[in-house]
């Protein structure tokens, strides 16, 4: 396993499937879990000490501490996406403004995938193979844009 | 000691001194420390395993887990005091929003006054001497508005 | 009876009942009223002299000034639920941003959950009883994050 | 008397100095008085039930509920100034947002000059000679920003 | 007529009929027209002039500026009802921060009631039988609230 | 004249002095007036039917009108610059959420430059002249970054 | 073809035919492609060096950098119009706070009408035929105003 | 060279000595380049395809487009740091909430010193030496917090 995935709570599993769906199309392993910062602090803990995990994905909402108190008992780089709710700034906040010497790398509102490209990159910073994956989606993304730019061209607006 | 004040940073001491200088008028007992709920994770811990604290207050700013992280590791009531920064709304979110099951009880923006009177209100419950010293300082409230109303009247305003 | 619910409004009441489910859970004593802090403020007098009551719980949307009139007429502790509107930042901010010497203890945007357990740590801290049901919800919290956590890790995501 | 103004706090004392120094222009009587929502209650409610006031100005910040709770002991105007602190939202929406059949007329943040043109506004539907003071101030205004527009032709900018 | 209500587009009707429901109850006499600030601002010029107008409630959303071009071309009281949309604090803003000389009465969103009720305080100052309906209005406000308690403590919460 | 710069208040002089200094490098021809659209709405009315102007840039804070009500006048451009003040986002706001018809082009708070800069553009549209001062103006803050980065570069930072 | 209207997504389209709509109307050429500021920076270069293009639409969500990467690479003029998503600020803020030097003209969220007519509006200073399409167009709003009026006149509101 | 941090503007240097400063005390190389994404587009694509750049950290405020344009042109992780301005929002929005496929990692407003340390967390995945600086990094924050609540504990507070 490479990348962790932590969710906050099972009901941000769908913002864990739109992370696991890059990640298989990039062929990078990963595994799921749920531990709350609160609730299991030690389950954090625990996933904090596994040496095989090198990137961390924490997906939480509200006063979204996850990605914060994973980042507090490792030294890994932790990806933190925060999940949308009725006030939309609060899980924002909470992962961007951390203290000084606990980052979190944080991606946008809801968005699993693009924290599964950011741990791809991590990873492609010495794993040539995740690279090529990473330049041929990136490839994919430009095509899908000209082929809806095309099939616009055609349509009447 | 009964009243244990717990700083993120060694910045928030004003808003500290906000409270201590409330909990010695009205004759609480009182701790303050220094521990970072990111930075030194295992103090809290520490902390909330201590049985002579009634009642913590967590004063944060940024990301404030830290009234979080305490809550995380006790069934005892932890008040919150969002310290203001750039980004005001920050701290407050992070310390409100908290998932189901592990409250922060919030009061205002670097209130540390509220904080202190929210904890003897806590110790009141089941301490008259507390009580009374909690009525007494309600009523100098009322009177020094009462007072600044006479002065005020009197001015030519 | 020892926590006293107040809601704003009949509308409120979906809030309510999560704190009451928690606060039964918990075998705690609880009556629910509504009264209005402009519409009946001799209700919220009236309340606040009932001395069979221990905890206030005061659940309100808008410019939400109910729990902060309830705790200017007693020195118990008021716990404020701020109730989501269109505008979900009004409620938060007239709970929390009270005046110093009258603190509200502000929990999460329709978090009546949050309001009764933070209710019950307040009542544990003199009633072993109510500690020992806490201790046991949260417990049942974290094994129930732990059988989501299990159950994920049986499903393919 | 005819306006009376409501200060939550001595330290709104420059913004209503805005208020009676319209005020007097416009020749209209009136008195200040410091009384809090929270902390004077019962100031609140006989200063409701003086005869011989027209209309209120309440001006507060924070969880600025002076005004409604003046408004919730009389059904004469009520005239709401939210003053300006860390988080400026939170006493506009205090008091913008009031709960049905409790309305407060909400002026602009800091701006006592405009409460006090409301009140004269108010006033001036039964009152020819505030009517007449009023339009002159208009008058005055729009003078003062011809004569700013002719020195600013002059100047080179 | 007495009061003239003015939207700022046919969407906003939804909001008037709260208004004019809560002026068919106080029995005052009102008049509903359309005019956009921006799109027919010689309409807006026109009701400004007509004399049997006593208070003008102005409903409008976005940069909300149909209250505050009334407010221009007369001196009479303009009560503004912010309207909600995507963006909720655009007309909050826009009618409450109005430039000094130009108070624009605001209420909460959507809330086309308060607009109706304050336009009833404003003529109360000077007609009895408004001031009677006015508190009678109260009063049942208050009963309602009090059947509501009732009822709720009959039931099981 | 070809840009009529309209300014809300004299205080908004500082943000036109930004502009005009950008008009002069490029060569326009330009003309400041104040005119606020609350107190001299007839100004606004008079500078939309001059013949000479071909673009407006209207620059105003608070609940900033004024751009909006020159637009309603004319079907000539308008240009929005929102000025700052306690609450940043009223002034924008109030620019940018137009309603359907009467569209202001909004460029960025205190922004004069920016304002100057998109006249510039629209003037360039048919005016050679313009268009050449303009790719010089971009060429020199091209090469003012590039000469920013080669001293940065010797430094040591 | 006259104006260029990009679109940062596919699902930006429904807001494309807002503007498309209106540029019929008023007999303006145009042109809809779609390209991503960060995936396809290319084809911006690409449509940024069209002589043909007189004014560009660009509509874009989230952190909406497609207008100003266009600004970047032309002094043609830039219409920008944000689209709504979750977090309602981050596109209007992203367009509206450009450096100096490449200003967005930027309307409302959502308001691919206004970006139309602001288009017509530039067009106009140079265009005699479109100038008088605008006016017509203006008329017809204002006449939709007024028969709206007079419809709800006659209804029973 | 290492990391690549880039500044928006020569006025973001302080911002960026944050960042060198931890750096330097990590032992990692790095350079220091202004670019702007809208004024200087072409340094950004030459930068982007530097081949010994593992890393680059981007400082920017206002619609801060500089990271994500950096995220465009290469598949290398981008580390963004939001600006603070007037309007705290609109860097950290711009940053965040980047569309799919093109992730910018975004820390703190004004927090160079958690872009380094982020910085140095991605080099660490495949070099022990910053693995090390790190642990000794964050040993010594946590030490430098235990001092503080040492010298706390004999003070008197």
């Amino acid at each position: 396993m490479v990348v962790q995935i932590v969710l906050g709570s099972k009901s941000d599993l769908e913002i864990a499937k739109k992370a696991t769906s890059v990640l298989k199309k990039l062929g990078i392993e990963y595994k799921v879990n749920i531990a709350s910062a609160h609730r299991t602090p030690e389950i954090i803990e625990k996933l904090s000490r596994n040496d095989d995990i090198k990137v961390f994905i924490a997906i939480a909402g509200l006063a979204a501490a996850l990605p914060g108190m994973l980042a507090a008992h490792t030294t890994k780089p932790v990806i933190g996406v925060p999940v949308s709710g009725k006030v939309c700034l609060d899980a924002i906040l909470s992962m961007v403004q951390m203290p000084k010497g606990v980052p979190v790398a944080t991606v946008g509102l809801d968005s699993g995938e693009n924290a599964a490209i950011l741990a791809a990159e991590l990873l492609a910073m010495s794993d040539k193979k995740v690279r090529k994956a990473l330049e041929k989606y990136r490839k994919e993304l430009r095509e899908s844009v000209e082929k809806d730019d095309e099939e616009l061209t055609k349509a009447d607006v």
